[in-house]
Parts: structure tokens; sequence; C-alpha cells
């Protein structure tokens, strides 16, 4: 007999989705199957099918305009038209005697910290880089020290909104009135929402964010292959375009249109993904975020009780005293359902292939594309592996799920305890670049 | 009882799919779900559905390395990767005196023009434009003009393969030589494949092409929001990241990896969708280009025939004397099967409206995102609209498609020619820039 298999990556990607995602990008591929450009009947309803779903996310993130959610292929590609989208226009219109400083925090993940190496070194001298400290207990940014890097020089800001590693929330709206104060309002906030969003609630105005990054693929229950910008209207006017195409629309421009989502949204759509994000959304609008939350709020607060009472066999939390908050309101902090451990022998990514191998649990083990965060909390280089191991939950999972989880990681704890015989460890995998292995 | 509605837009996407590729997107659905990173089996399968589809594909254009088959979101999304890829690293690595040259031909898209347009506005002074005429009867580019164009300070020329407005194939082998020779091998060529792939067979090395940018939905039979990005060994050197972010490998450098695919292809991939992808070209290679092609010409020959008889009607055929070709391979010219044609006085909107509401034809009239095309064809403003109709053929077209087709457009242009009462002209659509009405 085969044991289930238990899914705990979903910061990577959610998994199930509910039935009506594939449900609508089957009824799609069967009956529109059009990119959503020509004026015949099928490639109209695509098109109503784009704003629908456009209508559905601006709602749900208590945006403004529809015609401000854009869609992109994941969040990083959100984050590089946010990032280089903003900074580019800044050094256009900045002197360059001035350099513009850009502000972000240990916790960001590589979706923010590499586009913003890349622009340090693509303009010498012209751009700064600053990276707020956090709290390793808490997972929370120093605000104060956050609040010391910004200046009338800072251009943009941007924070993960829920570490990809820890869990923790910021506190978005706090973190605004910062930036709106030390920067006389000329900095703009991008927040990275690829582990918050559909999880907590959103409010882009009660945030005050300019510019929100969300993963279809994610939170929002959708398929892979979506991601999306929120830009806040009025920002556009920030921010040159990063690519450049036909937009079924105006083809005699050779420029860009002016209009939104147009002039940020070159090319095809993926309306199959779109398609199925779109059922992914009205099923969270359905089941409603209060409910999300506590269910997933019980579930991660049980798998941090659960793993940090093993502690005297060797288990190490990250960021221990953030807890998941229920309710919760977009002012709220506390933390998402994904909880990261190390243990004091076994290597991460020996904990993830044992857990796999002998539990059937699915999780995440390395750096997890943050490698300051690791940095901070004192696990970029745990003994014999680089990270720590992860666990997320998505509304899907249940107590018996997270009752496994620690159920398997006592039992990995304890046979490591007994001795190397009983600990059945597996051996690290071969790896190579080319394979994509999990050190990610 | 309804007539069955006949798509002739497969300029646009290709539809229907083969079914496999359904199929294939609802397995990875129910069974992986993952976006391959991770060291799990589910995500490791994933990892080789994504391999698998780059190893086909890479076989299928004849490439050299399918590590550098980059995943992207859509053709502009390549063709941005490609422009801005290249040019950046040339205007980083030129004197600020001389400025850098871009070659591209008036029948190219607005994925090429755009880009090119905001490279110029960017780096003001420091790249120049040019772009080769072409023969408006033959379809062909004027490869003494491109020839004369083209020097040792040209940085990257970018020509379509076939026109999305005429459907005529240019000889890509032949403009690879002449770039080669011309600029003293300084310069990349980037060939758009966006009509040609799938349609008529593609060597990148009998080509001799550096840079190919393909659409995953369009000949490949696959779904949307997968695009491709062709770089030949070695050009990457050539080449700065556009965008940045996780990699799912070496997390702990601060930059991108400088190995392919990874450096290309930050973020979670479009898995669902490449999965389908893979099936289109698995289908594509089962039935064999040959059978393609042949069939395909067929259509396209009879569509031309049909349409050209119709000139005492009023009927007129863009770019005529281009035919295409069976059989053909990847040195021969000729035309695929997008044939675009307009009418003395019906709008091309119009043309597009009757054809659908009395015909069941689904078509697209406009400018199809390559102004510059019309300006030479005469076609930019005809009466009372801009643009020419199109009818695009797909492999799953059948004759009997094309007869109905022809007999739909004759029955309009004799309606037209009884009289207004007659013709039954629908009105112009009411039309404003956001609703992406089919001006495109």
């Amino acid at each position: 007999m085969t044991a289930e298999r238990i899914y705990l990556d979903n910061a990577a990607t959610s998994r199930p989705k509910p039935p009506e995602v594939l449900e609508a990008m089957i009824d799609y591929s069967r009956h529109l199957g059009t990119p959503g450009r020509g004026a015949y009947a099928e490639a109209s309803q695509t098109r109503n099918l784009l704003t629908r779903c456009r209508e559905r996310l601006n709602a749900f993130i208590d945006g403004d305009d529809p015609n401000h959610i854009i869609f992109t292929l994941n969040t990083t590609d959100a984050m590089n038209l946010a990032i280089w989208g903003t900074l580019t226009h800044r050094l256009d219109h900045a002197a360059a005697s001035s350099p513009i400083e850009v502000v972000t925090s240990e916790l960001d993940h590589n979706s923010a910290l590499r586009p913003f190496n890349a622009l340090a070194e693509r303009f010498p001298g012209r751009v700064v880089q600053k990276r707020a400290r956090f709290n390793a207990d808490t997972g929370r940014i120093d605000l104060d020290h956050l609040s010391s890097l910004i200046s009338p020089a800072t251009a943009l800001v941007a924070v993960i909104h829920a570490s990809n590693v820890t869990g923790v929330l910021q506190d978005a709206a706090h973190i605004a009135r910062i930036i709106r104060a030390r920067s006389d309002n000329r900095a703009l906030f991008l927040l990275d929402a690829a582990q918050s969003l559909g999880h907590v609630p959103i409010s882009v105005r009660d945030a005050d964010v300019d510019l929100l990054a969300m993963p279809g693929h994610k939170g929002l229950l959708g398929p892979t292959g979506t991601g999306v910008l929120y830009i806040r209207p009025g920002v556009e006017r920030l921010m040159l375009t990063v690519r450049q195409g036909g937009t079924g629309f105006r083809s005699e421009l050779e420029q860009m249109p002016d209009f939104l989502p147009d002039r940020f949204e070159p090319g095809s759509h993926n309306a199959v993904g779109i398609a199925g994000l779109s059922e992914g959304i009205a099923y969270l609008q359905r089941a409603g975020m209060p409910a999300v939350v506590r269910h997933e709020a019980e579930l991660t607060n049980m798998l941090l009780d659960g793993l940090s009472a093993l502690a005297p066999l060797g288990v190490r939390v990250l960021s221990p005293a953030a807890r998941a908050l229920n309710p919760v309101d977009s002012a709220s902090v506390g933390r998402v359902g994904v909880v990261s451990f190390t243990h004091d022998t076994i290597p991460a990514a020996t904990l993830g292939d044992l857990l796999e191998r002998d539990h059937n649990i699915l999780s995440r083990a390395g750096l997890h594309c943050a490698p300051a965060a690791h940095t901070t909390l004192g696990t970029r280089e745990t003994p014999g592996a680089l990270g720590a191991a992860r666990l997320s939950v998505g509304p899907f999972n249940t107590p018996s799920d997270i009752r496994a989880a620690i159920a398997a990681v006592t039992t990995i704890c304890e046979q490591a305890a007994a001795g190397p015989d009983a600990s059945h460890h597996v051996q690290p995998r071969d790896r190579t670049p080319r394979t994509h292995a999990p050190a990610h």
C-alpha cells in the first residue's frame, strides 16, 4: 500500500488547486482558445475573462482600478517590472552626480536582491543599495534601522511582506508611514506579496502600497505561469516600460500606448492561465479570507508548537517568537504558514530527503533564494548543507497532515539520536548545476 | 441549427490544439503540480518535463544545446530578451561617441519596432535605427537595401521570418550571409519565427541564426503563456540579463548564475504550459514537417487563388506574387498560410465582422501590430478603416474551410456590389482603448 503523499511545499506553489481552476482551463481550451485579440465572439469572451480576473483581483486587494492589474509571467517578472520600471525612470530624472538609493531588507528574496545588484552594476556609482536588519528571533525588520536608511534620496523601498524562510509578516502600513515621512514622499513602496497574498488579507489602500508584486500560482491558487503587478494609479507615470511590443490596440503607434494595462502588457496573454487564476481568486472569495486565515493559523501554530517542542532532540525553529494570528487584518502582523527549522546534526537537505523517503512528506530544504536572511538567522551554512528545511501549509492541508509532519520530524530526530545505523541517513544526492538541484 | 465556426486566425494562436496538449496539462495538474524546484519526486519529474521540452524543441530547430532553449512568457518577451539583452551589453562595450546601429525591416512587428524605439529613446544619440524596404508585390525584403544598411557598426539585425501581414517568408540563410559579410561578423542575427515555426522547417544551424524568438502557442501548438528564445552557444556572453531573481540553484549568489538556462529564467516556470507545449512539439514530430508543409501549402495556395480571382469584385490580395512552396526546406522561401486582403469599398473591420456574423468565419482585421508593413503595402489607411482583413490557416484546417472562406468573401463582395441595402453592412463596433478592440 502506498501511503498518501503530504504536500507541505505550498510556499513554492499551492497544491492542489481548487477543482474549478483546472475546469476553467479546460473550458477555456475547449471553447475559447484565443488570446483575446480580434473582433469575433470567442476573442471578445477571452477579453472578458481577462477583465473579470482583473476585477476580481483588484477587489481582492482593495485596489483602485482593475486596469492597473498587470499580468506577468511570475512574481519575479512583476518584481522586475516594478524595480527596473521605476528606477530607470528615476535615473533618467536624477542628476548624474547624486546617486539614487534603494532600500530593502536582509529578509528579501533574490527577486529583489538580484535586480538591485544588476542595477548597481549596470549604472556604476549611480545606485546605492541599503538593507535593513531584522531580528532573528521575532523575524521582524528593525524599523528604526529601516527608518535610518531612508531619505529624500531614496527612490524605492522593496520589502517582502511575509518571508519565504521564516513566514513572518511585516507591518506594511507602518513601513509605508516611515517611507512617506522619511523620504518626503519621494520614495515608492514595493511590497512583495509572494508568500502573503491569499494567506492574509491585503488592502493596498490600507497598507499604502505603491506597487504590489503577486504570484498567481501560490496563495491565489491559480496555475503556474501567472504573476501580477498592481500599480497604484499615478505611479505608472513614474515608470518606464521594461518590454515593448504589440498590444492589440493602437498598432499604428511605434511606442507603447500610454494607457494601462496595455502599456505594460505587450504580446499574447497567458489566457489559459488567467482563466484558471480567476477561479482561484473566486474560490478564496467564496471561502472568505477570515475562514482561510483561521484554518491556516491553526495549522501553522500546531506546526510551530510541535517543532518547537522538539528542541531537546536538536530541532531549532527559525524566528520562533512569531505566531500566526487569528483573526488577522491587513494591519496585523504575525506569520503565514511557512515554518523552517534546522537540526543540530542532520543537514537540511537530508531532513528533506528523509521526510520524503520515509514519511511521504514533501518539503523544501536549502536557502530558499534568500541568502541574506539565512546569514542573519545563522543558517547560511549549517552542518553539511546550506540553509534550513521548510514546511509550508496551504488551505487544503489538514490537522492530520501537520500531526504526520511533526511525528515524522520526531522520528527522524530520534533515529539520529540513536546513532548512525538507526538513522538511515540518505546520502545527499549528486548535484550538478544543470539539474536545478534543491539548494534553491 | 448553428453552423460550425471556422477558425482562420491561426496567426494569433493555433486553434484547436492537438488533444495531447490539454491532456498533458491536465495530467501535470493532477499528478505533479509543482514548479520544478525541490528535491522530492514530483518536483524532479517536473524538472524532467521541462528538460524534455527543451530537448524536443532544440531538436526541432536543429539547435546546439537544449540548455539554450529559454522559456519566456510569449514571443514578445523573447524578442525583448534578445534585443535588450544584446544591445545593453553592446552599449556597455561601445564608445559613447560611436552610436550602435540596429537594423530591421519595414515588415517587422511591433515586438521589434517598439523595443528599438524604446532603446533609442532610453539612450539618446547612442542607438541608430535602420529599416530595410520590401517589395509590396513579392513581399520580399530588398536585400540590396538591407545589405547597404549593415556595417561593422551594426550590433543587431532583427528580421521577421514570415510576415504576420503577408505571410511571405524571407531567406534567413541568405540574410545571415549578408550580415556576416557586411558587419565583419560583428552584428548578431535575431530571427522572429512567430509565424514560421511549426509551419516550415527551421534549422538555426543552416540559417546561421544567433537568436531565434518563438511562440509556444502558435505553430508549435502549445498553450498560451509560452514563448521561447533560443540563444546560440557563445552569444550568451554577449548578453546582459533583462530580469533577475531566484533560479532554484546557487541561491547564495547575489547575481544571476552564469550557466544556461538558469541565467535567463528567474522565477517559477510556467510548468503547466510547458507540459502542454512539449506535447504540441511531439505532435509535429509525429506528423512530420513535410506533411504539415504539404497540407498547409495546399490550403494557402487555394486561398490565394480563390481570393485573387475576386479582383473583379474589388478584392486585393497583399503580396500576391508569393506562393506557398511544397516541398519546402529551411533554405526555401515562399509563404506560410497567412493571407491578407482588402476591398475597394468595404472597410477591413467590416469584412471581418461580416465574415463572422454571416458566415461563422473567424478572421482578423486591422494593422496586425505591423504598421510599417501596411504603409508600404498601401493599406495603412484603407477606406473607413486601418489595415487589412487576414485569414490564417493551421494544420487542422481543411479544404472545405478554405472553400467556405472564399465563398463567404465572394458573397460579401457581391452584396456590396448590389448596393448598401443588400450588403447588410454591420456597423463598426463602438471601440474604446480599454477594450482591446480589434485594430491591433
